[in-house]
C-alpha cells in the first residue's frame, strides 16, 4: 500500500470527503501549491514524488506575513550495504542533490533531510566497528561540505542529520544546521536513544549533551527533535519554550515499530506547543549481511507537515523517494497561541516543582 | 454525520480495510465484546448506543492477568435549560441511571461520566449567578449521593465530574471519585482552565489546587485529566509519574474547537505515558436564552479508549447517547514500557532543571 491518506482521499465516497477531511485533517480541502512543469518532468525522470501544500494565517495590522517554503526530503539508499562506504555515500549525494535542486527551484528556504541521511541505517545489525567509517565530523565532514555548497548556492538553510564522531572518537546522532550562506551554524545531538527490538542505539552512541537549542536562522527559529525524541513530550516542550517556530523530526522508523503513532506524535506536539512540525522518515528496504544471516529493514516514509492549529498535510508515499514542500506563514504560531492559550495556562511553576520532587524521589505532593 | 470512524470502517473498499486499520487504529480487527441480549434491547428501547471492545496483553509467568471492564458514558441533557434546576438534574439522573445499570450488567467495574455531567454546560453564557445552584458539594452534593448508591449496589468505582462549590463559596471544576463501597474516595480539581472563544471558565472558577492525584482503587490506579487539561502534556505526564494505569479525560467540547485534535491528544498521552486513556465528551445541542439572544452549543461525543500501545477503539457516535465498554488487561502498561522504554529514557533530571531555569526567567541552558 502506498499511503493511508491516499486511500482516504481517493476512495472515500465523494459526499463524505469534505466532512471527513474537516474532522480528520482539520480542514475541508488541502490547499495545494502549483508546481512548475520542470518539477513534474524531473520527478518523473528520476522517479521521486513532489507534493506541495500551503497553510494560511490571518492577515495582521502590525506584522507583515512571514511566508516561506519548507522542504522535507525522504529517500532510499542507492547501493547495496556491502559496497565501499565512499561509493555508497556518493551515490546518495548524487540522488539527494537532484531533489535539493528541485526544492530550490520551487523556492524552498529551509530543507531537512532524514535521520543519518547519508548512510544505511545499520543500527539494527548490532555491529559497530564495521560501520564506523560512516561516522563523520559535524563541522568538517563530507555531508556538511557537500550540503554547504548547495546551501550557499540556493540561499537555503539545510538541516543535515548525520552520524557524528567527535575528536574523542565518541559517536553521536546529530543534526547539523547549515545556514543560507553555507556556513556551519551549529548542531543538536539526539536527546533520547532507543533500545527497542533490534535497534539498540545506546550501544553505538550517548544521549545528547546539547540540551534543546533553537537556531535563529535568517528565515525562522528552528529546532530538531531527532527520531525517538518524538515520543518524549518534554523534548517537544523545551524546543517550544526556547522559541522554536518550526521543529523538524528526522526519523528512521519501520512499520513494526508503531507506524500507528507516526501521525499522532508530531501532530500532537504542533498543537500543544504552537509551532509547525515536519516529520521525515526514510523509505525503502535495506539489507545487511550478518554472518550467515540477511537482515532486512523496510522504512515507511510517510513524511508530513502539521501546522500549529493541528491541520496536517497528507503523508508522502510509504515507498517512494520524495520532496514535500509546504508554504507556511510563521505568524500562525502566535495566532494559535492567542486563540488557544495553552502557553498562558501552562502552570510551568507547578510542574518545575513537581518534576523536581519526582527526581529527588520525594514523590509529587499530591 | 454520525462518526468519522464509521465512514472509514463501513465505506472503505474491503480490500483496503485491514491495511488501513493496522496503520490507523494500530490493529487489523477491532476485538469486539459480545454483549447481552438484554443490553441490546435496553439500548433500543431507550435510544442509546452500547459498544464493547477488548484489548489483550501478553500472558506472564509471575503475574495473573488483571482484566477488568471500563465504562464511558456520553449523554445529552434532557430538559430545556430554563426549567427548574432540580427538574433538569433529576431528568439527567434518570437517564444516566439506566445506562449505569446496563454497564453494571455488562460487568463494568470503573465508570466515568462526562464533564459536569449533571447539568447543561452553561459556561458559554458568561452568566454566573443565574446558574450557581448547579454547583454542589463534592462530598455531600446530590450527584455524589445519587452515584454512591449505584456504586455500592454494583461494586463499581464511579468518577463523577461536577461543578463543585466549597465552604467558601468558591467554585471548582472537579472530578469526584466514589469507590466500590459507595464511599467518597477523593477528588481532583481541573488544573488548566480555558478561556477560548465563548467559553471563559476562568470567570467561573479557579485553576485546580489538588495537583495530580492518583486514586488507588480496588480495581486499578486511576486519575482524571479534566477536559482542557488534555492539551497539556505535563498534566498527562504527572498522572503517569504518580502511578496511574488509567487516565480518564471527561470533556465538554464542540466541533468548532479542535475536533481534529480529539483523536490525537489522549491517544498521544496513552503512548507517551504507558497507560490507558478514556476520552469522554457530551453529545447533543444545548440552548440558552440570553437576554434577546439564543445561544446554541452542539457537542460531538466521539468517546473512545486508547491502550498504552496506541491501539484505539472506534469512536462513539457524534450525536447519540451511549456507553462504551472496554475490557483491558492492566498488565499491558508494564509490558509496553518494557517494549518501548519511554520511561527509562525520559531524562527527567534534565527537564526538571530546564523547567526551573525557564520558570526563573534564566532561559534554558542551551
Amino acid at each position: 500500500m502506498d499511503s493511508v491518506d491516499e486511500i482516504l482521499i481517493k476512495k472515500l465516497p465523494k459526499n463524505e470527503v469534505d466532512k471527513f477531511n474537516r474532522i480528520f485533517f482539520g480542514r475541508k480541502d488541502h490547499s495545494t501549491l502549483r508546481l512548475k512543469d520542470e518539477t513534474k518532468k524531473a520527478s518523473e525522470n528520476d522517479n521521486f514524488d513532489v507534493f506541495g501544500y500551503s497553510f494560511d494565517a490571518t492577515k495582521e495590522q502590525l506584522r507583515q506575513p512571514r511566508v516561506l517554503r519548507l522542504g522535507l526530503v525522504q529517500h532510499s539508499i542507492v547501493l547495496p550495504t556491502h559496497k565501499p562506504i565512499t561509493e555508497q555515500r556518493t551515490a546518495i549525494f548524487h540522488k539527494v542533490k537532484k531533489i535539493i535542486e528541485i526544492a530550490a527551484s520551487e523556492g524552498v528556504k529551509i530543507l531537512c533531510l532524514q535521520e543519518t541521511w547519508a548512510m544505511p541505517f545499520f543500527l539494527c545489525t548490532r555491529e559497530k566497528e564495521k560501520w564506523s567509517q560512516f561516522a563523520e565530523s559535524a563541522q568538517f565532514g563530507p555531508s556538511t561540505m557537500f550540503l554547504s555548497e548547495l546551501a550557499k548556492k540556493h540561499e537555503m538553510v539545510i538541516i543535515s542529520p548525520i552520524l557524528e564522531i567527535d575528536e574523542n572518537a565518541t559517536w553521536w546522532n546529530t543534526a547539523v544546521v547549515i545556514n543560507e550562506k553555507g556556513h556551519y551554524l551549529g548542531k543538536h545531538r539526539k536527546n533520547h536513544l532507543p533500545s527497542v527490538g533490534s535497534f539498540s542505539e545506546t550501544a553505538y552512541y550517548s544521549p545528547g549533551n546539547t540540551n534543546h537549542p533553537v537556531f535563529d536562522t535568517k528565515y525562522a527559529k528552528i529546532a530538531i527533535n531527532i527520531c525517538y525524541g518524538r515520543h518524549h513530550a518534554l523534548n517537544w516542550l523545551m524546543f517550544g519554550l526556547n522559541g522554536a517556530e518550526i521543529v523538524f523530526n528526522p526519523a528512521a522508523t519501520i512499520s513494526e515499530f508503531g507506524e500507528s503513532f507516526w501521525g499522532i506524535e508530531a501532530r500532537n506536539a504542533a498543537i500543544a506547543n504552537g509551532y509547525f512540525t515536519c516529520s521525515i522518515n526514510r523509505v525503502g528496504t535495506e539489507e545487511f549481511n550478518l554472518n550467515d544471516k540477511v537482515i532486512k529493514r523496510t522504512y515507511y516514509g510517510s513524511s508530513y507537515v502539521t501546522a500549529p492549529n493541528g491541520i496536517r498535510t497528507p503523508m508522502m508515499s510509504r515507498q517512494k523517494d520524495g520532496l514535500l514542500t509546504a508554504e507556511v506563514d510563521l505568524n500562525a504560531c502566535r495566532q494559535v497561541k492567542d486563540q488557544w492559550g495553552f502557553n498562558m495556562t501552562s502552570r510551568l511553576d507547578m510542574y518545575a516543582e513537581s518534576l523536581q520532587n519526582i527526581v529527588e524521589n520525594k514523590g509529587d505532593n499530591q
